[in-house]
């Protein structure tokens, strides 16, 4: 009985992506995007640099950073001092989150090798499963293989050529069967697709936290929904406030009620002496350095945990709506 | 960058609608609702005069009234004081709501033109853009071409035949192409498709507050759903009321933050003196006349106002759902 | 006009709930189900004895058991102090909760028969109405004929053959036609779907107090999901607890004001004077002999009639969340 049933013999997170990925080609004009082909046939979805995007944009990206594995939502609720949230859904979180969603990438080029200005970013979604990377693939026991792939970029400028043939080496894909999504965190799509994240920042942190994983069986989310700065810093900040001081997140595990209390009580944001402080705040006391900052802060502000082995339940953390409404209102 | 990037070249709202037409056609039965094709071929659908309709079709009315631009849904929603509320979202909320939705296109007829009583409806919908005869389509710089059509009538009857012709000549439209739907407020149907238009009421009043329509990108509500009364005035009122007491909007516009402000707090109903009375009693005190009401009544409750070129968002007014509870509930 | 609209003539429910009897079958591997086919062709859906099951599993399992006459869907609700919610909607709650869901048919084989321990199961579904051997169906005046059934069994080990061979008989259907679903309440999966019947809860309390079922017209529901407890005896408990102190009932009537108003006053569960314990402590107190409870208490915590003759709303009942916070939450 595993939390990981699904293998590669079972499904390939690309191709479970890609109707999402042809609706976000066929929709591209509703959806506000622009898609460029390049020479070699790789597909460049702008979704929020030359092109204003839209938050329907953001929800379909972030389905597609899940793989298609968990549901995502706007809601509109009342008397939580916030109106748009987003919810999030997801039977399979560890795969959906941690083997697709998460930013855990790291692609980058140099001046020389770009011919310009140095470029990094931290590619998501389901292409990660096939470059396999990352340390945490080992854990996950997962590798995708798939004739179509993929990615998305949160940066503000179109990856350079040396990266994208990178991609396309390690991803073992055709140049004419990626298709690279970029949403820089200053758009609405951008904003939205990163606030999705909700559960995922629970996933990994629970992982920080070395709860195993394959005892995770469900996950829930919730996350108010702000409008994006035009500022980048603050962009930034508000999608992690989102998810700081508005996060709620039910997991569903299986184990023995001590680790899952533990779990409980260590995952939310507030048990990082950096908690009540804005997140562009905290950044910038870090000096714009994020190995700077307190790990345990990167966590949803209100967790539930039930133990499918006890039928209890552990609670933890709490929303700070008003500060939210203090950083995202203006009288 | 327009918040209006859709043109009839790139669709059509009629066609749009379309499929939402056939389902309703097709699902008629289950509906409550009975479909008589008169001998030309048009199609008219009693949602609510002598069959009962349903709320299930006061649903899919109102998504065929924002052209199927709009996602609607119910939502059950605790601790508001009201179990069911109608929520709507729209991507594209200036042609599903103003190009669409809106009651505006005036369609009367004289006692000698009907052979009888004096009709008088004002046309909702997607047939409203192929006809173009209200000032606003030159503003939204839209008009509709299509095959077919569908109109919907808040009546409690039948349209004369003298009225079918008008809106067959004036929306180019051969007769078996148009589908005509009657929704009495006193029926489910009606009230439910009324509550639905919480979202354009709003931007109705945008407009009226002469706030640039092609800022406006995008816009949620939410408002809480009466039973229908089988009275003809309590009901206006009550649909009425949901809107001016329980409605909430949330728009996302592009400006300056002062205009984004003045947008915010000019648009909720408190603006009016006539708030924090049922409308009903407001329609009775002013002779039962409409224009003789403070078109600042006309409004959400409540509003937040986000913009995306501040990152900043605006909130005003606020739900009386003390108001609607005395109004609904009976000892 | 009647809230019965719908006949065999009209639709078959079995027929109704065929796409998600297929899609249960087809995606058994995601959600953790095992299907066995017996030597007759007989299709056995093990959801949570050999096999985990999921919380998915359950909310297919629900949409099944009411005919696919009715939404159920979860959401994530801040505030009331317990994070997730199943909500359900039926524009046809008699058919789909009482013609369906209900589970009413009695199915039992002594040790003699079963050459083993006796069984004993109460069947619920669309298959019920192929057998038609409970009374409710005369007064529902509904039979169902079709080539294709599916029963739900909420029990904890798989039926034996002479149960299965009874069932064929009484729906008078083909051993290959018969789809059977286990689901023990210990499970997600049966959690899941006895927490969906908060809906139906109240219709059949409704019929208890002799309301007649043709005048409810739609009804809508939400109770708060549980995590299942492995003792058999806790798991009843929640799932009880939850609709009992935790379920919310929207139901709309055409009737007179006395009659919509005596169904609020008397549906609540908060009628009974055994209400404020938890339902496992009830039991325990009642010898664990279900008839020696008091009826009035299986029905929802609050509950809002309202009736479309009058267009009033009366409102009963309450929630007692922090009884359900007690019973699920620990330090």
């Amino acid at each position: 009985m595993s939390a990981l049933p699904l293998t590669p013999e079972h499904l390939s997170l690309n191709r479970l992506a890609e109707p999402l990925v042809d609706q976000l080609l066929d929709e591209a004009d509703t959806l506000g995007l622009s898609v460029h082909v390049n020479d070699r046939g790789t597909r460049l979805v702008d979704a929020g640099l030359a092109v204003p995007g839209s938050l329907d944009a953001g929800l379909l990206v972030a389905r597609i950073c899940m793989a298609n594995l968990g549901q995502i939502q706007l809601r509109h609720l009342p008397q939580a001092g916030w109106p748009t949230w987003v919810e999030i859904d997801s039977a399979h979180p560890v795969l959906a989150c941690l083997g697709s969603q998460y930013a855990g990438w790291s692609l980058s080029a140099s001046k020389e090798e770009t011919g310009g200005k140095r470029f990094f970013a931290l590619g998501s979604g389901p292409a990660r499963a096939l470059a396999g990377k990352e340390a945490l693939f080992d854990e996950l026991r997962y590798q995708d293989r798939a004739d179509r792939g993929v990615l998305v970029l949160e940066v503000d400028r179109v990856p350079p050529t040396v990266v994208i043939d990178k991609i396309l080496a390690d991803c073992h894909l055709p140049a004419d069967g990626l298709t690279l999504i970029v949403t820089p965190t200053t758009s609405p799509a951008g904003t939205t697709q990163v606030v999705a994240r909700a559960l995922e920042v629970a996933l990994h942190k629970a992982h920080e936290l070395h709860f195993p994983l394959e005892n995770i069986v469900h996950g829930r989310a919730l996350a108010p929904l702000p409008v994006p700065s035009p500022d980048g810093l603050q962009a930034m900040g508000r999608t992690n406030d989102a998810i700081l001081y508005g996060g709620q997140v039910h997991l569903t595990v299986r184990c023995d009620d001590d680790e899952a209390r533990q779990l409980a009580m260590a995952l939310p944001s507030s048990n990082s002496p950096a908690y009540g402080r804005s997140f562009a705040d905290v950044f910038e006391a870090a000096g714009f350095d994020f190995y700077q900052i307190d790990p345990a802060l990167f966590a949803p502000a209100e967790v539930w945990v039930s133990n499918q082995q006890s039928g209890h339940t552990f609670h933890a953390g709490q929303c700070d709506m008003g500060l939210l409404r203090q950083q995202w209102l203006k009288e």
